[in-house]
C-alpha cells in the first residue's frame, strides 16, 4: 500500500508482552495506534513487539529514544511480576522510583469502591519515575506515564524526546490515550501545516480495477501534495486522501469530489463506516425493517447487523436454515423446489426470502444460499457458488456468485454482496446520490 | 504473561506494509508466524513493522541482520511499485538482482492456466538476488527467497545469518512456511535439546483464580525446567506448558497430567481447539443434533459452529430472535410469559429453548436472551444480564449470568458460556472423564 503522507515527527511504538511473541493474541493495540496517530497527521514511523523480558524491554526502549521523537510504549505497568517497564525504564532513564501519595489513594479507593480487599502488590502501581506525568487511569489501576526527556540520556547529542507509557488492557488504554495523549502530543508537536485526511469506504470493484479509475484524474493533484493509498480489504477497498500543506483540506476535499464523481455509488460510507452500520442508519431513518434467511452465511449477516448499536428497532429475526427441512419448515420452501433445483439455486434463494419476509413481517429479506466448502460442490454449482436473494414486496431479485474462498472469507465476501444488494435497492428507492 | 521457554537462536520477524503503520489491517502474519515457530522451539526474540518505504525497509533489515541469526521478512515481493523488500535487500547484501528464467516460466504458467494476459511488471517477480535458494509459491506469483549470509555483510564479526523473505498474501505465505521454512530451520538451527510443549485450553475459570489452583502443585516440575504461561482470552484461559532439555516430554506430560487432575473438566481442548471445534466433532461421533434459538447473541453462536467444516451434520437451525413478535412466531413462546416476565427471564429463555428443539427436530437446544447494551438496562436485569437455557428432552437446564461488557465482548462471553452449559452436558451424558 502506498500513500502515507510522510510524517515530520519520528514516532516509535513498542508492544510488550509474551503473549503477542508467542502468538497467542493479535496485536490490536498496534492497529488502534497507529490508526489513531496517522489521522490525526503523526504516522508511526516504526512498531515493534519483545516479550515481557526486562533486558529485552530496555534494549529496545533505549534504542527508540536514541532515534525517535516520540517513544509510545504498551503494557507492562500492572501489578504482577510480568510487568517490568516502569522498573527498567526508571533505570534506563535514570529516574529514580518513589511512591506517589496521590496515585496510590487512587489505587485504594478503585478497590473500595468495588468492595474488594486491595492486594499486596496492586500498590507497586504507585510508583512513579522521578519528575514523570503521571496519566489517571478512569478505567483500571495502573497510572499512564509521560516522561519529558530533556535532554535525554539515551542520545549523545541529548535531543529531546517524550516517553509515553500507557497500560496494557485496552479499554484502559484508549480512553487515556484519546482523553490526555492527543491534546499532549498535539500541543507538543505541532504539525508545520495543516493536516488532512479522509478514507472512502468503497465495495464491488476490485482494487486494482480501481485504482485504475481514478488514478488518472487524481495526478494533477498529486503534484499538489495529495497522498493516495488503497487498502483492500476483503470485500472492500478503501481509499485514504491524505494532504499536508496550507491547501491541504481543499485538496483532500477537491479528491474526494473526483473519486465521488467517478465511483459513485460504490461508496458507501467514510472514515470508519460498515456496511451494516449504514444499513442500519438508513433502515432507522426510514422506518423499515430487515429479515434474514441464512444459509452457508450461518447466522455471520445477523452477527454483522447485530454488532450494530440499536439494530433491534430494525432487525426484526434471522433463520439460519441449514437443512432442508428447516428451509421447508421455517421459510415455507416447496419441497418440489428442493428436489429439482437444489438446496443451492436461484428459485430455492427466492423463496427463502420471500418466506422470510412474509413470515417476519419485515419490509425487506435477504436470503443466502450456496456452498462454503471445502466439500459439496459439483461441475454445475462448485464449491463458492452462492445465490442471494432480496424480497422487497415489489419485487425479489436474486443474483449468483462465484465465491471460492476458504470458509471464513466465504462468509464475510458473500455477506458483503448481500448487504450491499439491499444498500443499492435503498439508493434506487431514495432515488438520490450516494451519502 | 509470563512462561516462554528462552530461545536459543535469536530470531526476528519485520512485517512491512504502511497499511500495518496507517492501521487499516491487523498484523495476523505475526500472531501466525510467532505461533507456529514458538511451538516447534524457535520463539521469535523481536518483531518490527515498517512502511513500505525503501530507506526503513533497509534500515531494519541491516540493524536485525546485525543481531540475529534468523531474520524473517513479510511483503514486499509483489509486482507493484510499493513491492520494495526484493530491491532493497538484494543491495543492502550486495547480491545484485539477476533474472531466473524457472521463476520466469512459472509466472508465465501461472497467468496461462488462468487465462490471463501476463501483465509486463509481473516479470519483476523473477528477480532473484545473487545466490538465493528460491521457494516456489504454489498459491501466487512471487517466490519466497532465503538468503544464507555467511560472512553476513551486516555485522563486523560477520557471524552467519540466515534471511527468510516471504510474499504478503496470507494464502501464499502460510503454505510456503510450513512446507519450505519449517524443514529448512529444522536442519540449520537444531535444538540443542528436545523443546515439548503443550497448550490446555480452559473456560470458566478466571486466570488469577487459575493460577492460584495450579501453580503450587507445578512448582517442582518449574524447578526441573518447565515453563508455565497463562494467556486469558476473552471468556478462556490458555494454559502453555513448555521445556527445553533431555527430559522435556515428560516433564510437559507430567505437568498436563497435574493441571488436568486439579482442572479436570474445565480443560475443553488442547493446542488449537475452539470450544465450538470440540462440539462440533463430539455432537458427529454420537449422531446428535443442535438447534439455536438467539435473541441478544444475534447469530453469533451460529456464526461459530458453523466457522466449523462439516457443521452441516449436526447444526440444523439457528433462530434469531430479536422481536418479541418473533420469539411467538418462529418459537412459540406464549405472550403471556413475554407479558409477565419480559423477554429477558428465566421463563422466555427456557419456552426459547423448549420451541426451538421441539420445531427444530433436534436432539440439544440452546437459547440465549439478554440485555446487550448499551441501552435497555432496568435495576433488576442491568445491562449484561443473560439467561442462556439448554433443552436436552429430558430437561432444560436455565442459568442466569451477568456479561457487563461491550457489545462485542458480550457476545463472545455469553456465546463460552452457552457452547460451555451444552459441553459440561455432554460430558455427563459420557459419564467419562474430560477428552
Amino acid at each position: 500500500m502506498n500513500g502515507q503522507t510522510a510524517g515530520t515527527v519520528n514516532i516509535e511504538l513498542i508492544n510488550t508482552g509474551s503473549e503477542l511473541m508467542l502468538g497467542f493474541v493479535l496485536n490490536s493495540h498496534q492497529a488502534w495506534l497507529c490508526r489513531q496517530l496517522a489521522d490525526l497527521g503523526y504516522p508511526v514511523t516504526r512498531q515493534s513487539a519483545v516479550h515481557d523480558s526486562g533486558a529485552a524491554i530496555q534494549q529496545i526502549v533505549g534504542e527508540a529514544l536514541g532515534r525517535a521523537d516520540l517513544v509510545i510504549t504498551t503494557g507492562g505497568l500492572g501489578p504482577t511480576a510480568d510487568d517490568l517497564t516502569r522498573d527498567v525504564v526508571a533505570t534506563l532513564v535514570r529516574r529514580p522510583l518513589h511512591e506517589d501519595a496521590a496515585v496510590l489513594t487512587r489505587i485504594e479507593g478503585f478497590f473500595a469502591a468495588r468492595n474488594r480487599p486491595m492486594p499486596a502488590r496492586a500498590g507497586i502501581q504507585a510508583l512513579v519515575p522521578e519528575g514523570a506525568i503521571v496519566l489517571p487511569n478512569t478505567h483500571g489501576t495502573a497510572p499512564g506515564l509521560v516522561l519529558d526527556l530533556n535532554p535525554n540520556p539515551c542520545r549523545q547529542d541529548g535531543k529531546a524526546a517524550l516517553l509515553v507509557m500507557l497500560p496494557g488492557p485496552p479499554r484502559e488504554l484508549r480512553p487515556m490515550f484519546s482523553e490526555q495523549i492527543v491534546p499532549m502530543l498535539q500541543g507538543r508537536f505541532r504539525l508545520q501545516a495543516p493536516f488532512a485526511c479522509r478514507v472512502l469506504k468503497t465495495t464491488g470493484i476490485p482494487e486494482s480495477l480501481l485504482e485504475d479509475k481514478i488514478a488518472g484524474s487524481l495526478a494533477s493533484l498529486g503534484d499538489a501534495g495529495l497522498g493516495i493509498g488503497y487498502c483492500a480489504r476483503i470485500g472492500e477497498v478503501d481509499v485514504r486522501l491524505a494532504a499536508q500543506g496550507a491547501n491541504a483540506p481543499q485538496i483532500v476535499e477537491e479528491a474526494e469530489q473526483i473519486v465521488r464523481s467517478i465511483l459513485g455509488r460504490s461508496i458507501f460510507g467514510l472514515n470508519r463506516d460498515e456496511l451494516e452500520g449504514v444499513l442500519v442508519r438508513w433502515l432507522t431513518e426510514r422506518g423499515q425493517t430487515l429479515a434474514l434467511a441464512e444459509s452457508c452465511t450461518g447466522g455471520y449477516i445477523a452477527h454483522r447487523l447485530t454488532n450494530v448499536p440499536g439494530a433491534s428497532a430494525v432487525f426484526l429475526c434471522g433463520l439460519i436454515t441449514y437443512s432442508n427441512q428447516a428451509k421447508q419448515r421455517f421459510l415455507g420452501v416447496k419441497t418440489e423446489t428442493l428436489s429439482a433445483q437444489g438446496a443451492v439455486s436461484e428459485p430455492t434463494a427466492r423463496e427463502m426470502a420471500e418466506g422470510a419476509r412474509s413470515r417476519a413481517g419485515a419490509d425487506f429479506a435477504l436470503a443466502v444460499t450456496g456452498i462454503a466448502g471445502p466439500t459439496g460442490g459439483t461441475p454445475g454449482k462448485p464449491v463458492g457458488t452462492v445465490y442471494i436473494a432480496l424480497a422487497t414486496g415489489q419485487e425479489t431479485i436474486v443474483e449468483r456468485y462465484l465465491n471460492p474462498y476458504d470458509r471464513e472469507t466465504f462468509k464475510h465476501v458473500t455477506s458483503q454482496q448481500a448487504l450491499e444488494l439491499l444498500r443499492q435497492n435503498l439508493l434506487r428507492q431514495k432515488n438520490a446520490s450516494a451519502p
